[in-house]
């Protein structure tokens, strides 16, 4: 924070002493990406312009007033996109070896040989078309996997996922899919959109990633669709809660892979957090344009492809 | 087998009936290709033309008797590549993701936070480059992984390599690369070649995966630099003795990741290795050239590449 230190009063500051910090401030970075202290404390923000959020995703600072204000709201994308890739691509390979089970067997000491899966010529559908979608469609077609994306809009010969499917008609598009990784925005639009119908409509034996949000997801559908064997895995990094409470079914569930909303926080990403700051805030004082301004009708940041 | 039962008379057996089933036997495949059963029952082959077997190592086969003999040996050389270099990449996103960790921590309901490493940009060096260890390469490279092969002839612009260091050399080359990758053939060369000295080579906390035969490494030099730190982990398929036996310290190493000799082994594989002798099969009888003689000086099919 040195060269903002440097150019501007800093204050920092935790939920409670937020309002006061926010008094007379022109610019906000939310550092505490999960934290829902910003609309409590908007009476107090004066004079702000620019709020700035160290994640991906926007919507815990997406409230009613700060969208129908004129505060320019800009995100962090690109800091998490090959990481959070790669933990994709790790729990698919984890699922087809069953490195759990070997896992479970290797603490009972329990010598078993079994047949795996390979995962060259499945498919998955990515459901997100931002860079972190875009970085794990890259990942899982370098494999051999056949890969497809949903968005808004849909269309052919997009250059990371080729075909992009509308989410809109997310059901019919499900079943073509052995992997289907959830890595939308969380939006109006999307919440609850992985549902006891989605995963319904999913191929039987499916395996489900979400890296994105848990609100996308219908966790008591969720756990239905493991239970009954409809979904034969899920690879979960968010929940609808977090941390997971203590009474959550999905702890002990054995064809469910759980972390603790770390997928893209490798070594280095709260520098790398800072540093997308501080390059923002560079421009924002030169009164130049900013990166990653959020649409914040739309809820994320528009893509330029 | 049945164009093979359409063009000759085949005999099934185990091990204690192989003498008689090789008695004036011209063909023998084996099957159970960690059988030791051969050797024993060599003295019954009295027309032996041709040995198949069902894996791509052949140490099991490769006795002083047939060595010396005319008779030719093949392997199934192709089948298990592809899904030996999926697993091999699995677990190298493992360990950076600590997927054990998580496990662990799920099962005893733990939410807990931690930061993983990124796979892109770190190395490997693939000790053995047959085609397995052609093909783990390639995946490798796909995630962005920098990687070397060693082999016995050092080279440049090895086609999937790139650069290929000697063997001989190893202890030289061991410091450059963060994960070390044993899938080379077990001959007399290779026999122990990871020990004491070649774990102390290797870069503080570098990762040991074997995917080769466990005699490749001195299983005891391996607990010590595990329990050391001096290797951060090993992910190990094979084993100087299999079934690893009940009182292996490997068992309960949080640091190792364990399985039973499966790597290869996906939905399929016995087809495809009876498909592979039935190929052959075929080519023998028309008293055409085999696929995959095994160079039994060598003890393995020599590269064309």
């Amino acid at each position: 924070m040195d060269p903002i230190e440097r150019a501007a009063t800093v204050r920092y500051t935790d939920a409670a002493g937020l309002p006061d910090a926010l008094r007379g401030a022109d610019a906000l970075f939310v550092y505490d990406f999960l934290s829902r202290a910003v609309p409590d404390a908007w009476h107090a923000a004066d004079r702000l312009r620019w709020l700035h959020i160290a994640s991906a995703g926007v919507d815990p600072v997406l409230f009613p007033e700060l969208r129908d204000s004129d505060v320019v709201l800009t995100n962090s994308r690109g800091v998490f996109d090959s990481a959070i890739a790669e933990y994709v691509l790790g729990v698919v390979i984890a699922f087809a070896k069953d490195f759990a089970g070997s896992l479970r067997l290797q603490q009972r000491s329990t010598w078993r040989h079994r047949e795996t899966e390979r995962v060259a010529g499945t498919s998955a559908l990515v459901v997100g078309t931002g860079p972190i979608g875009r970085a794990i469609a890259t990942l899982l077609r370098a494999v051999g996997m056949r890969v497809a994306g949903a968005g808004r809009r849909a269309r052919d010969g997009d250059p990371d996922f080729g075909t992009v499917v509308s989410s809109d008609e997310l059901s019919r598009h499900l079943p073509d899919f052995d992997v289907v990784v959830a890595v939308a925005p969380l939006t109006e639009q999307t919440k609850g959109l992985f549902d006891a119908e989605a995963f319904a409509a999913m191929r039987p034996g499916a395996r489900f990633v979400n890296v994105g949000r848990g609100e996308l997801v219908v966790t008591g559908d969720l756990v239905s669709a493991l239970r009954s064997g409809q979904l034969s895995g899920a690879a979960l990094d968010v929940f609808e809660q977090e941390p997971l409470p203590q009474d959550s079914p999905l702890w002990t569930m054995e064809n469910v892979l759980l972390s603790a909303h770390m997928s893209g926080d490798v070594v280095g990403w709260r520098n790398a957090l800072v540093e997308v700051f501080a390059d923002n805030f560079a421009r924002w004082r030169d009164g130049g344009p900013l990166r990653n301004v959020v649409d914040k009708r739309l809820g994320y940041v528009p893509s330029t492809a």
